[in-house]
């Protein structure tokens, strides 16, 4: 990797240096005041991108996503409850492999990977538990290896519909901060993010939202040293993310991913995501023709351009290369990006013509970059 | 706190500039070869910090130290396994809290805190156990609460006397990187430290060295985002440590902490350690007299003059006020803290004639100071 | 502008993170001995990059590039003395204005704005002057404004076979650390440059290169307070350069220069240097149609997608736009700016095709990139 | 010297934190409209912070701020003008002997090193000026040589009183930011400084301020590569000293400076300064016995304790050495600078009682401490 050049893998996304900066502090007494003074205002700042009721609680701490949804598995069921999650992805598997490890009970759905959870079919095993052993619905809002985004609000409504009394946790982690995340209106009870996606951090902090009814644990205080200078610059991300406003924050992404995906119809390829309404805004898997191992890309642009898209996982490696375009990207950055792709698809022989996916791009952002300026 | 002054709070410490900066990377792709160019020189590095013996393996993950001891416990005992500890402060207290949380029989000895960890009376009840219940020894090395530092070694000593198989796990949160810490020749089997002491890093990062046997499960490979920069740090941080020279830097340590003890007894004060042997390096707890409340130094340095002290804690606080001297801290910063002790004293009423305790740590630095040159 | 996006102006480039941090330091006394380690290397290093010969002196002080030439001027000549210089761009003006100012007699040639320096006809002013009363041939090596190289070399045999004694003075502000320089091969006496171009650090230092013969000043150590972080990031900035190997630096530049030449021509635009010898390899000058004001480019450049291109100066300001290719700058990233290039004169209504430029520019970027990957 | 130790020279100083990062900037275009939203704020605030009228007129320019002395007298006066200045310490030599080499005439005044200019006399050569041959005069505001100010409002007095139109140029290096100096209320036509001193910036920028009446050019524009970075950094310092608010900058400079001299006179030693009203806030010059070195404290500091004092110059070179004290430094790290120099005088064999000077520090930082707490 050169680094001079932007990532496009989804996540850990390129960081604005004034979030680097706020991360490297010298060391602050965390029992001082001045800790509050960075800590309060990072948790009502999470509150607020993640539109969540005021009832609901952040929690922080140094641990990786995978430890945020353990914590939150943890610290609101016990073993033996009983949790229904669908596979749809990589991340959606993992999840329902440690809930098992958690000992609970998964009465785990299936759908082929590229498409979104079933909310329908949800609802029907909701409606069939008319004893209530489900205390919990498992959904991924946005399976990062797929590419694909799943309607959480129809979910809730399934489960309201089934006037079924389960806990929906939320897996947010790839698109907190960059998709629409309606805490409230979705009636979500425990949403799971990191630090290194749409806050544009360094890897390292979970970030955890619990309703009230959810927190079984009555947190409070830091019972150990905290990572002040993560938290430092979580208070800014949300600041800048605030500061933006959330819409706009969720149209630029929208902006850079249809840029994308307007490359890679140019390329004429497809995307992972089977419809057009699960395509998610923060990374785009691309399938690659039959035959061809997609991770030859990967390992192309790296090797040869210094640049780092991601692979395929699971069920989809070497089928898919996935170009993230969360965080801090600009449409500029996305061409380069797309250009790269395309020289190293030419590269690898793949039936790709130049120029093809930048003028489709190009195309797109020209519009909107348009219609931005008429409208300011 | 200003800025400018800096903490003397037993961690986290002053960080160097360099190690602030190697952890303020930009984003980097952990699929890529150039991760393994940090990650294992940074294993290798903690390796040899702590004199681990070959067979050891290093496991970094962005945690607590806190989490650091669950997961070292929970990693290698199981609920109902019986294991050996000794409270003789904060820490240790709370880490038999934990065993039992994890569902470990403790079998408990106290000492009165100020006292290091009694390695006689831990063989006497290890030599009882003939049917060798006990299959763990949990021992602090450096009880950050009361500046008491334990003969780790007498304790492997009375463990090998008695012929008794327990693991031994020791806390070198606050000693490792700072005071002699010898794995291997201690046959220490796990270890559990964190980046923000010794290794003079922002908190965030766990650090277990786990011997072969103990080592439960199989690591390798991070299936999770890395704190890439935090580890970036850890590599620099080692090379630091490791070519200033671990002796050079446990005598550093020795020498600004012979300063501060050379103030106390100035100021005709005592440390919370009962004896010399077990006076920490890195932290000293300093008695005030009895009926002061010795939290109103820590608040009054604080406010008045933008020091951090450390509180007392548990049993001691109220009794005792902290100076932390480990990590970046030079003869000439230490007596800026003496310094301003002596002003917050004076200002509280406390019988301390100001130049007192400077006058003796400048004593004890000037006389080691010329003959480190003298033998330069 | 946005501060994902690269620039492509020609200086200030775009700046590596290492330097930008190695000039960023606390305060050093610069009457201790770690100044010298700073200094000594950074002079040192810039002698290697401009290949100068061993009796030559650099010079270092606070200052922009248009002080620079004043110094090399002031110091070497004086009112009344009579000098060669040739206009063949902006650059070219201002140092005859500035001769002019400072009292010294130019006698000054004219080529068109995009042709290089006249080598033959400087010979034959100097071969007419059997006096000797030229004392002084000022050369502009990069004209950064009409995007121009000239050959120093050829002027320096023109000088040799006119037999002249005349200093050779090469302004190399554009030039140096990205296109040859040899100082010493081409008999350069004195050669001037600045800390924002081929050494991609922030401007405020000027690099000045004095062969003994044309030393007035005796200089030795620094009669005020220097720079000391700049030249700490001068210091590491040749170590970059020259660890890179300079025939490398000079090969990348081209490389990324030819791509963007690509472009142009993918465009069916032409470049203001009037020969393929003439191409500067660190800044293209753009023509645009007849009739069309260039520097609405680079307005709605800045306004519409935030990258910064280079206006056109004096004779054919508004006749073409600059991009600059010096400094940090990848194939990638070049492809960016050509792909941005592309979407503003689309949108201006320009005839040029999407991805057309991109087109050619990958196809140059492929090839070279195969080669380099095939010669390693 | 240490990284971890402050310096206590008289300039550069100690800088905050913020202002280095905001000095280090990437690369912005300099013709982009945000170039002016970093420059219009800089140069309002260099007027608001030296008091300056409202015809006044900043100017900035990458240089030393012996560079800013001479453009201040070049751009004002010519060769063979006469002016008035006193010598009193090595920077009023330096600039006397500058405007010789200009071809200025020097109307030449001394008073001993060590004492403050001769307002009354500097009137009554102006007086005796009937022709009003005298063009300017130039006072050297705070001698960093030998730590003494001069009340340059009595100069100002003494001008008018003799109804002499001579301009007024006050060199403003070491006291501009942290000494009271009212640019209108004195009447003074010309000030400059630099931004390695109050302004607590690296060096590099020169910091001139003229009154219209003074400015015989008309600036405006940067006609070349402005140093952006310090300039974004002397904006940001302007704001933090307003901020903290001009008086109370002052106050805490003249806190820092009294407990400086408690320690020499609690050393039994005395200032250069020959009487309190000349006393610098920014410097403090000490006087060492007769026959003594003073040299060789400034040696032994930095060799021994990896600190920085400053040596004595000119004419008391080896009989003082100097403890700057201004910039970022607060009475704790005053106090480490002290306790320094007693350790330093003590391994020297001079008869300083350990601990002496800092009790008589600390009694003077409780007392104001205790002071400003009251007020607050």
């Amino acid at each position: 990797m050169r680094p001079e050049n932007p990532v496009f893998i989804p996540g850990p996304t390129n960081m604005p240096e004034v979030l680097r900066r706020a991360c490297d502090m010298p060391t602050l007494d965390h029992r001082s005041a001045a800790w509050g003074e960075i800590l309060r205002p990072a948790l009502a700042g999470v509150a607020r991108v993640i539109e969540a009721p005021a009832d609901a609680r952040v929690l922080l701490f140094p641990a990786t996503g995978t430890a945020g949804w353990e914590a939150a598995l943890a610290n609101t069921l016990s073993p033996g409850d009983r949790v229904l999650a669908c596979e749809n992805g990589m991340f959606s598997r993992r999840w329902i492999a440690m809930a098992r490890a958690l000992g609970l009970e998964v009465e785990e759905l299936r759908v082929p990977w590229g498409e979104g959870l079933p909310a329908q079919r949800m609802g029907e095993v909701l409606a069939a538990d008319r004893g209530h052993a489900i205390k919990a619905v498992l959904a991924t809002h946005n399976e990062t290896a797929t590419g694909v985004v799943s309607d959480i609000g129809a979910i809730r409504a399934a489960m309201d519909a089934a006037g079924h009394p389960a806990l929906l946790f939320v897996d947010g982690v790839s698109s907190i901060g960059s998709m629409p995340f309606r805490m409230g209106a979705w009636g979500v009870d425990v949403a799971v993010t990191g630090s290194q996606k749409g806050f544009m951090l360094p890897a390292g902090l979970a970030i955890l939202d619990f309703r009230a009814m959810a927190a079984a644990t009555e947190g409070g205080g830091f019972p150990y040293t905290p990572p002040v200078g993560l938290i430092s610059g979580l208070k800014l991300s949300c600041e800048l993310l605030l500061g933006e406003g959330m819409e706009a924050v969720f149209a630029r992404h929208r902006r850079i991913a249809g840029g994308v995906r307007a490359a890679v119809a140019g390329w004429g390829l497809s995307l992972c995501a089977a419809r057009p309404e699960w395509r998610s805004e923060t990374v785009s898997a691309v399938r690659t023709p039959e035959g061809f191992d997609a991770g030859r890309i990967v390992t192309h642009a790296a090797e040869r351009y210094g640049v780092a898209f991601g692979v395929g996982l699971g069920d989809v490696a070497g089928k898919v290369f996935r170009i993230g375009h969360l965080g801090l990207l600009s449409d500029v950055q996305a061409l380069a990006g797309i250009a790269t792709a395309e020289m190293v698809m030419a590269d690898l022989g793949l039936p790709v013509r130049l120029g093809s996916g930048v003028a489709a791009a190009q195309e797109h952002y020209r519009a909107s970059a348009a219609a931005m300026a008429a409208a300011a």
